[in-house]
């Protein structure tokens, strides 16, 4: 048996400072280089790790990739609960807008349009998965009588994050919070006149 | 001056017919193999013609590009005029939905985000002056009163399109008439419980 060194670090903290390490130059070296640059090697050197430790903690650079993306947007996309349906509408589509103005961002979301067949399947399920966790904001409005009890919480999500992923990948017009606003009071109070 | 032979063609037939087959073979190009297979000799080859004929009437391959998408997605994106809004947007969006449910629609749109500094400019622009088309049935709402005075058009129309757009690159979730239904009533009606 060995005696800790009581200097030392405990395992799990090394190992999480590791994990970290490698998941910020994996984001990095996606946001510069797009998908084809993020090999296990790259982000290995650039996080100054043992390729080795790479694949004994992920196993595949699928995995790797994937809890990098997860990773970062579940921190950057907190899901806000402030007993309003509104203002957690507001909160949460701000941040998404903010999060695709930026350069890493952009790159994240152009990465999932990327064609690569390793990673097809479970990417159109990452975003999916992503914008489920949104759905709650929707069901407490309803749990609260704030909106309808036959509201679709995904279809609410979708037409205002659509809006938004359409305006990066297609058309490169600004989102701003003019635009989370309309959107967010277009979904929540429609277009048509009340008689 | 040489006597026009009877039987042939006027000139200007005959050049709709060649425009025609041009177009038509460079869509099909762009559909199977990409922006990349869609070459002026390809598509002049595909379509039986010389490519200095192509060169002569389009000057680029972007100008021939843009010219195909264009005429195909016009042609198969009328804009109703019904009387009523809601069948207005419901026949649009539907026969949008049908058209990036084919595999040419799909690959239409895959296109429009792939990376090409040639095209990169008019690409943005392109879907954006299709959608602004879609604007004068949101307009006509308006006027006959069935849609509040200040409904802003376009964020009205992207927040229809963009879920469908967003499913096609992202999610692959299917586009249904449920989908379209849900999506046009949510923007019209609004979630939120009336008092």
């Amino acid at each position: 048996m060995t005696t800790p060194d009581p200097a030392a670090p405990p395992l799990r903290r090394r190992g999480e400072r590791m994990r970290r390490a490698v998941l910020a130059a994996a984001l990095d070296l996606l946001a510069s280089q797009g998908l084809a640059g993020a090999t296990v090697g790259a982000v290995a050197r650039a996080a100054g790790v043992h390729e080795t430790s790479v694949y004994r903690r992920w196993g595949t650079r699928e995995n790797l990739i994937l809890d990098a993306l997860t990773t970062e947007l579940d921190s950057a996309l907190p899901v806000p609960d402030t007993g309003r349906v509104r203002d957690d509408l507001l909160g949460y589509f701000s941040a998404l807008a903010r999060l695709l103005s930026t350069a890493q961002g952009r790159a994240l979301l152009r990465l999932s349009v990327e064609h690569d067949d390793t990673l097809d399947d479970r990417r159109g399920a990452y975003w999916s998965d992503r914008l489920d966790r949104a759905a709650v904001m929707v069901r407490r409005g309803a749990e609260r009588r704030e909106l309808a009890a036959d509201t679709d919480p995904g279809l609410l999500i979708e037409a205002v994050s659509g809006p938004l992923f359409t305006r990066v990948l297609l058309s490169g017009a600004p989102l701003d919070e003019t635009l989370v606003r309309g959107l967010v009071d277009l979904v929540l109070e429609g277009a048509r006149t009340r008689p």
